[in-house]
């Protein structure tokens, strides 16, 4: 049966800090590096192993999969990162802390934002100091300039169905390490969850989520591998 | 013109205990984390940036690697791993150390196998603690039991000649973080030095070394980054 672990990145400084990040390029701190090697150890433990691996552009979640790696002695295995990966684009949100947002936008409005499935927050002024466009590692691809939970999945699920599930089928065990919304984007895909649920579903950081799927990639059960 | 700059892998605990290392999968020490961060804030600070990167299958080149580049901000770089760009295999000298290779085979000898450039060491012997013949990680590959020196560089050239080259002459920037003796074998080619002067060429650990290149990809200029 093919094998799937999902991991968000470790802590990053802005999760510690409430901000909404999206694509800006924030660091894990040390408790995320931790929580890294932690769930590195765990699969280890646990005798998971891979051939494949997906990750973002994002260094948070590379960085994440880099230690995990060298937890299970496994540095040497493929690591395929691509864009369609990275963490939902906060829009003009990007760098706000939440004190700030409800300044700004109040919180309602704000919460409107969090949690509805299809409305962006207001795109990012061009210029910003979050403005990606000169930023190589986007060369050549349309960066969004905010995105709804729907937007991001839009994004997501051609990439899981161009690279993630053929390698699936192939055999090849997989593990992405990726963010909250892009990782919700494969937990609605995979678990078929309504778009008034998804939304709400909380993945937390470091945590490895094991996906066991039929032949045909239908998710038979989910669970946390440190539950089990 | 093209970019092409090597580096091999920070200090290793072997290399600091004097003991033949070859494919054996030795972690770099704190000093080796040291020096690969530092040559990644060399070459930010020198301005040298990259687009393609290539790596062996030993975690202490990988991690070089890894830790260079988050040094760059460059993590979400591609990175290829290929075996081909691994440390020359030192058969049954796996594993010993300077005094050790040398009562058990005498100095003399343990200097021709260190100095020649044909003469492989004697293969390692099946079931040896370093034997990496149920390594996944090789799976698909004829695993050299030894290698000279001249071995080594006949498995790196096909590398450099099938995926090197054509990245440096499609244009890109190309970072390559390998081992003494796989740096040699591109070190020999490119610089095109005599079969009994390259085995007595000190690559250092953690240095990067800048090739100027024609657009054929003849060298015209090789220095150690440091240095300029």
């Amino acid at each position: 049966m093919p094998t799937l672990v999902l991991i968000r990145h470790g802590q990053s400084a802005w999760n510690l800090e409430n901000r909404f990040t999206g694509w800006w390029d924030v660091d894990v701190t040390e408790k995320g590096v931790g929580e890294a090697r932690a769930a590195g150890q765990l699969m280890k433990a646990k005798g998971l192993d891979f051939d494949q691996t997906f990750t973002s552009l994002q260094s948070r979640a590379i960085k994440t999969l880099n230690l995990a790696l060298e937890e299970m002695g496994r540095l040497w295995l493929p690591v395929e990162k691509d864009w369609r990966l990275n963490e939902r684009h906060y829009g003009g949100l990007t760098g706000l802390d939440k004190a700030e947002t409800a300044a700004k936008h109040g919180d309602e409005q704000v919460h409107i934002w969090r949690r509805s499935f299809d409305i962006p927050p207001p795109v990012l002024e061009a210029g910003s100091e979050y403005d990606l466009s000169q930023d190589r590692r986007y060369a050549g691809i349309a960066i969004p300039q905010t995105e709804s939970l729907k937007d991001t999945i839009a994004r997501v699920l051609p990439y899981w169905d161009g690279r993630i599930a053929p390698a699936l089928r192939d055999g090849q065990r997989v593990l992405i390490s990726a963010h909250g919304n892009s990782l919700r984007a494969l937990v609605k895909h995979l678990s078929n969850i309504p778009d008034d649920e998804i939304t709400s579903l909380e993945i937390p950081t470091g945590q490895p989520i094991v996906y066991e799927l039929d032949a045909d990639l239908t998710a038979t059960d989910r669970y946390y591998l440190s539950e089990r």
